[in-house]
């Protein structure tokens, strides 16, 4: 299992709820690939959106994001932390 | 006090031992500015590195990197998690 960060791009003016929605339809699905979404963090004003998740690599992390409807290609194995 | 994610590129190759050095950078003087850098992530591979901090405002976390080192221009407020 490794840990992964994402960048989203031009999300701007998203709003929390919309943010809120955008988590739950990947939470809803996944499990299909083995990733868990621990966590976002959202600048509306750039649009940029941030997410750490688990998984078993990038491309799954990718499906995850594209089947619920935001994909990215910036996604990142973060294998070092402090 | 408000949150903030920022992005490091390029820096390819970094150890562990490195970022923790550069971390400890950051907390050495990061009193002076009222930031606290909470935790990073890197990916050595793609030389990126995501750092989570509070503060008062994006110059102020600008700031920090700066003088420790290694600057950023990319800083992220994120008003907004799940």
């Amino acid at each position: 299992m490794a840990t992964f960060m994402d960048v989203h791009s031009g999300m701007t003016g998203i709003t929390e709820e919309q943010l809120k929605e955008a988590h739950a339809a990947d939470l809803a699905i996944e499990g299909d690939e083995g990733v868990h979404f621990e966590h976002a963090w959202m600048d509306p004003k750039s649009g940029k959106v941030f997410c750490l998740s688990t998984g078993p690599d990038r491309e799954a992390v990718m499906r995850v994001h594209e089947r619920a409807g935001h994909p990215t290609s910036e996604v990142y194995e973060v294998p070092i932390e402090v």
